[in-house]
C-alpha cells in the first residue's frame, strides 16, 4: 500500500477541492481502491460538485441541521464547536475511490472535498493510501 | 481489481435496490472488498431494509432535511435541484462491503441501494469494483 | 483477508466505542485498509471523539434529525422505530481505515464508535476485515 498525507490549509474556506492532489498521488499506478481518509474528530470528506454554488450551500446545510448554539455537551474553543464533532457522523471521513489504470473512476462532476467547519484550527490534513488489485 | 458498471432506469423510483446485481458480481471470487460507487453527483448508495416502507421514509426524511425551495445557491434544472447536490454529502457515493467466498457478508435485512431524488436525469449508474484480498 | 465478527451488548448505551477491538485486531498486520462493517439495519459506524461529551450530543441530533415518532411507514416494534431503520442512510454502516505496520492511521482524537439508537435489540455485531497491500 502507497499511502501520504497532505497539507491543507482552511483558513479561506469551509470546504476545500482536493481531486487534483488524489489524482495525482494515483497517476501511474494501476488498479486498485484510493482511500481518502481526514484524520480529525471534527471534519469530513465527501465527493460532490464545486465551483457551481453546493459548497456554500452545503455549509448552509450543515449549519441548520448541526445549529452552531450552546446545546452541546461537548464545550470547548468557539461557541458551538460541539456542533464540529458531530459532522463526522455525517459527513464520514472515510471515503473509497475506485481507480482503474492510475485515474480515480469519478463521475463528470464529481469532486474530493474536505470538509471541515471547525474554526478553531484551521490546518487539516488528508490522508491518502492506494491498494492495488 | 475486476469492475464493472451497471446501468439503472429510475424514472419509477427514487431507491432502487441492486443487491441482486451486486450479490451476482462477487459470484464465484474469493475472499475481499466490494466498493459500491455511484459515479454522480446526485446520488447516493446506502445499506438499509426494504420493502418494509423504509424507501418512502427515507425519501420523506430527505426531503425535509434538504428541502426542495429555492434556497439554493446552485441553481439549474428543476426547482429546488439544488437539494440533489447535498445529498452525496449525507448519503455518500461510496460504500464498501466485505466479500467471503463469493459472498457479501451482509446483515440479515441488509439492502444494498442507490439513492437519487434527482428528478431531471432517471439514468443512473453504479460502479462495482472487487478487491481480492 | 482476514476477518472477525466482535459481539456487543448496547443495552448500556446507544454509542459504543470499539477502536481498542480494533486495533487489537490489526496488531501485528502490515500495511492495507481495515473495514469496519455493522451488518445491521438500523446501525452505524463512525469515527467521533468519545469521553468528552459528543456520544449523547449525537444521539440528540440524530433523535432530533429522524424524530422517534409515528410518521414512518416501516412500523414495527418501539414505537418511532421507524427512525432506527434510517439511521444507516446518514450514519454508513461501513467505514474504511488506513493501517500502516499494524496500527490505525487515525488521528488524535478519532475514535470508532458503533451507532445503535435501536431499543429492541441490544445485542450487536461488527465485523472487522482486513486486506492487506
Amino acid at each position: 500500500m502507497r499511502t501520504t498525507l497532505i497539507d491543507l490549509d482552511m483558513s479561506g474556506s469551509p470546504i476545500v477541492d482536493i481531486t487534483d492532489e488524489a489524482a495525482g498521488f494515483v497517476q501511474g499506478v494501476g488498479d486498485g481502491l484510493l482511500s481518502v481518509f481526514a484524520p480529525h474528530a471534527t471534519a469530513g470528506v465527501a465527493l460532490i460538485e464545486t465551483g457551481s454554488g453546493s459548497e456554500p450551500d452545503l455549509v448552509a446545510a450543515l449549519e441548520r441541521l448541526l445549529p452552531r448554539d450552546d446545546r452541546y455537551r461537548h464545550r470547548h474553543g468557539s461557541p458551538g464547536h460541539g456542533a464540529d464533532h458531530l459532522l463526522p457522523a455525517l459527513v464520514s471521513p472515510s471515503l473509497t475511490v475506485p481507480v482503474q489504470a492510475g485515474r480515480m473512476l469519478l463521475g463528470t462532476w464529481q469532486r474530493v472535498v474536505l470538509v471541515s467547519l471547525n474554526r478553531d484550527n484551521p490546518h487539516r490534513r488528508v490522508r491518502l493510501s492506494f491498494l492495488e488489485g
